[in-house]
This record gives structure tokens, sequence and C-alpha cells, in this order.
């Protein structure tokens, strides 16, 4: 793993780990922290559900697990600041990590709908225009001013089946650093609304108020100054966009001319399907088309490989993604640029030496 | 009104028509049409429904508004084809009209609802990977072999409120030209989904096999041959995709120096919303947030607006959209180009010449 900071833990797995496997291994999985891990109890845990339903309730882990059904769902989580390195060569972004392409993972995570713990509260509606607040006992320095870790989702998200309130991943207990006992899994979303170690759900007419999500999740304009942004500033990010990354061969890597295998993710925002990836070797002169590996879920990253047959000599490695409306990643890191380093979803690029082929 | 065509009849009005207001007015609404415009005795029109529902309908014009809750969506409808003519300078795309960016429109659609016509031949349940089939009478000669139009729509889809069986525009009777008496109103997928003159409707388990949506309306590689494309070639387009366009200043146009108003539009994919558009007169240097008019309804563009300060010369205006993921448009129309001319969302741009201000 490649670690950003010890405190709050913030780190990322290498290309090459990532690129292994569709499934990404719990000891691979990147992990993104506002604050101190938090020791919590599971007998003394309670997740309070309040707001505005009919019955607010007190669960405890018991409770949660024996009275609603278990229900798995493979899905992909990536951080909104994924890929945020591709920035740098614009412009720096102080005080933010520089998360490389493995601020992304996929899982099988196991646990409650929640929309099936919202009906035992008493709301089985979604035409409201509201929101489903998350909060959590991890407290966070750098919040202004310092607070708990808390996000939200709009109803009509969270009524979906895919979100879960989730204490299994990869058919293991939940581990502490990914949120034990509970977490939530909200699908297509920056993981920022995926609230680890969660204790309370409420039912709200407005989004959370929490500095991280009024304030600090958001692409603010590129001349605005971070640390005097209020809340609302910028678009607010949840439903994440199309993007894609190249995970072999690495950045600065040397390959033996011939067949070089290449090979990357790409992930669809929610409601839409990776239906292309490129690759060309040549400034985009002319363009491959990537195999896509089968997806697991309609929730997740898809694996995609070529081979393009490479001269000896230094080359740049360029992908795109096209999603089912036809939309294309944007070309250039500079167009998508903000001060806090959100969503590079560019074109991704890798520069490598092709050397003789081996043999030769 | 801009006819590219007079058999089959393609016009467009000119972007200062379409920016006069957000409900675009019928006589300047754009005409997409693949064969003669047929006439049909409205007293003996019949639509049939049928495939796997319980119970196959046919209903009279009478049946349709008097069994039917009659429903108003405002809806813009826009050709896969539209702004088709910024891919020109990239090369050439023979044998379809170079539209400008009018091949695109907003009204108030009146009608019933799909999903209630197809609740009464008993049919929902919207959980099966199911399509409804679309038919029309108008035989098009430019197909191969030549038939009549046709397209399909996922049941998902179908199902959703927003998408009508409708019999009237703007207040008045649905035209002749827009498909009377009866078209699909399908919000946010091509033009060419909410099909015209619609006489069957059938629920099957595959999408429409019709020439216009297995072979022509799709993104083929910029390396196909359109003539040797087959069904399933390339990326079939359904829901489009974050677009936008500047109506004013036109392209060449002369304006007075000083405060130069920048008017256009922008439309979002569905479940998405447009949240900035960005202009700049100094080749994407800086950039200014343009104002965005209210929407009429989820399911329309968004017009824009702004002032620009510009000393006399020549200046390239161009524009770029976001949506609520951080989306946002790609830049050059040379990533996009393909065989058939499809999906331009490229950002747009407008040469101008900034005369010396008036009175000095």
């Amino acid at each position: 793993m490649l670690v950003h900071e010890d405190e709050p833990f913030n780190a990322e797995p290498t290309p090459k780990v990532l690129g292994r496997s569709t499934l990404t291994p719990i000891n691979a999985f990147y992990s993104r922290n506002h604050g101190p891990i938090p020791t919590i109890d599971h007998d003394k845990w309670r997740l309070v559900v309040d707001g505005l339903v009919d019955t607010p309730l007190e669960l405890s882990l018991a409770d949660l697990k024996s009275q609603f059904e278990i229900h798995e769902v493979v899905a992909t989580l990536q951080c909104a600041g994924n890929r945020r390195a591709g920035f740098l060569a614009v412009a720096d972004i102080p005080g933010e990590d520089p998360w490389q392409g493995g601020a992304i993972g996929t899982a099988v995570w196991a646990g409650a709908r929640l929309v099936d713990v919202l009906a035992a509260a008493g709301l089985a509606d979604d035409s409201a225009d509201l929101h489903v607040d998350f909060s959590a006992p991890d407290v966070s320095e750098l919040a202004t001013p310092p607070q708990a870790y808390g996000s939200s989702i709009p109803l009509s998200k969270a009524m979906q089946t895919e979100v879960l309130l989730a204490w299994r991943m990869n058919g293991r207990d939940l581990p502490r650093v990914h949120g034990a006992p509970v977490r939530v899994v909200a699908p297509a979303y920056i993981g920022a609304r995926s609230v680890k170690w969660i204790d309370r759900i409420s039912v709200q007419t407005t989004p959370s108020d929490n500095y991280f999500q009024a304030t600090a999740y958001r692409i603010l304009a590129p001349s605005a100054d971070p640390d005097q942004a209020g809340p609302g500033d910028g678009i607010s990010l949840g439903p994440w966009a199309l993007n894609s990354e190249i995970l072999t061969p690495t950045d600065d890597g040397s390959v033996p001319a011939g067949a070089v295998a290449v090979t990357g993710y790409a992930v669809a925002p929610e409601h839409r399907r990776v239906v292309r990836v490129e690759v060309s070797a040549d400034e985009g002169a002319t363009w491959h088309d990537a195999l896509l590996d089968e997806q697991p879920s309609p929730w997740t990253w898809v694996h995609w490989r070529t081979n393009l047959d490479l001269d000896p000599g230094n080359r740049t490695l360029v992908a795109r993604a096209w999603d089912d409306t036809g939309t294309q990643q944007p070309q250039e890191a500079a167009s998508l640029w903000n001060p806090k380093g959100y969503g590079n979803t560019a074109w991704p690029t890798k520069t490598i030496h092709v050397d003789q082929e081996r043999g030769t």
C-alpha cells in the first residue's frame, strides 16, 4: 500500500495490485479517513433511526442482523479525490493527498438494505424530496469547526435496493478500518457518502450540513480560495462521473517491444454502463478498442485489457472510456482542475519506455 | 427555418429564434423525418398494444382520450444528429444533414402516460428486462431494406411517468408534421425514440430490430464504413449525453464592443441536472459563470446567459456545461467524430467580430 498519511490513515494500493482481480482483497482496499479510526464496543453499539419517520428505532447489532434480511451487493467504492495526482501538473493542491488511481476498490458487501430499515421505521414512500442523513463518531480536526463525520444521500437513492448497511466485506466481518461494526455502502456515489462506523440515520428535509458535505466535497471554481469557501459553494459531489485509469504498464515503466499488454479499469455513472474503452499509443492518431471484462454487478467498475504492438522508444499511452449515452471522458485535466482536486476524470496517460524485445 | 431537405422534410429553426423562449413555438420546432409524412384518417386510426401483455388492446383515438387520464409533461426533444455541423471541420459526413444547434426544442406535451396504457394491457411489473417497441407507418427509402420507421425503449424507461403518448403540443392538437394523431414523447432519449404517427406498441424481449435502431443511430468507430455497418455495430444511442450550444451571438456575427450578451442552452442526461455553464472569450484562459434560467421541468433544457466585456477585435467564444456528477462536456469535436456524425457534445464555439462601440 502507498500510505499518504498515518493520522488520519489514508492509503491506496499500487496499480499492479489493483489490477490483479475484479474483486479487491480487503488488505488492498483503499482507506480514506478524516479523523482517528474509532474503537467501538460492538455489544454497546446502537444505531438510531429518527427524524421524519413514524417510529424512531434504536437497534443493537444483534437487532440489525436478526430483524432484517441479509443481502449481498458487489459494488465499487471510489473516493472523490481518486486520481488527484493527475491535477498536480496543472497546479498544486495544498492540503490534500495526491491520490493516484488507487482510491477505488470493489468488494462483496453484505448487510441489511437501508430501504428495509427505513420501512421498519415507518417510511415507505420515496416520492418526497427528502434526504437520509448519516452520522458517525469519528471526529475530524480538519473540519471547520472540528466535528464528527457525516453526510447524506437523497431519499430517492436511499430507497434503492443497492444501498446497504453492511457488516460484512468479502465474506468476512467488516474490518475496523473499513467501518466496523456497520457502514453505509451507497454504490455509484463518492465514497464520502458511504459513511463508516455509522451510529445514526435521520430522515430530514435538507442535505447534510456537515462540513464535509456542505463545504468540503465540492468542485469549486478554479479561482476560488478553498480556505474561504462556505457552505453551498461549488458543485456538490454525490453521484460520480464516468472515469477510467490505466493500471499496467505503470507510469515510467519499461516493457519489452512487441505485444504490450495494457490494462485498466473504467467506472460509469449510476444508471449508465461503460460500453467502450479505447487506448492510443500515438497521441490519439489511432485508437484501439480494449476488451471489457465481465462486470460482477451493475454497481462495479469494469476491468479492460488490450495488447498493443509497440516498437522500441518512449511512448505515452492514453485511454478514454465511453458510456451508453455516448458520453466520453473529457480529455484534459487542466479543464477539470479545481482548488480541492476532486473529480479528475480526464483521459489517463502513462509514459513508458519500450525496450528492445527480449532475446533480440 | 433552415430546411436541410424537402423530401423527407428536415428543418431546424435559427439560433436567434430558438433562443427567444424556453418553450419553443410549434412553428419553430425542428422536424426530423426519414420518409414522407403520412396522412392519417384520425377516425380510422387504431393503436395496437400487443406482445408480452395479458390483454392485447386495439384503441381508437376516442378510446385513448377517454379511457386514460391526460397528463402534461414539459419536455425537450433533441435529435441525435444535433450539432453535426461541428463535426464537418474534422472530416466530411456524406449522406447526413449538417444540423446546426437547432435540432432541439421544448414543448408542453399532453396525452396518456405510456405506463397507464401498458397497465391496461396487463403489464404492471417493470422488473423484467423487456423492451417496448414502437411502430409507425412512414416508410423510409433510406433504410436498408426500405421499411417503415420503428424503435424501442427499455421497459424500465417506458414505466416512468414522463413518457407520454401525446396528442397535444403547446396546447393545440398535435400537428401532422409532428406526429398526428399520436406520437411517443420519451424525454431525455434521442428524438428517434419518440416515434411519430405511432400505430403499434409491442412488449418484447429484445430492442427494436428496425434499421434505424439496430444499424443507423449508432456511434460507429471512426474507421468504420457506415455503408458496411451491420446491426449491433457501435454504441446504440438511447439516453442522451450532456450537451450545450451558444445561441447568441451567432457564428461570424458582429457585435459592438462593451457588454456582449452571450446566451445558449444546455441539456443534462436523464437523472442529472445542469449545474454550471461557463463561457470564455480568451481561448479558455478565464471562464465566466453564466446565469441559468429556471427549468420548467426536470425534462427540459436550461437556457443560460451572461454578459462579457469585450474589446474590439475577432474573438472565439466557447462554452462548456457541467452536470451534478461533475461531468464536463468533452472539449474537442475531433475526439467525438464518428462516421454518421452523432453525439457532437463538444464545447460549442462561435467566432465573432467585436466592432467599435456604437457612438465611439
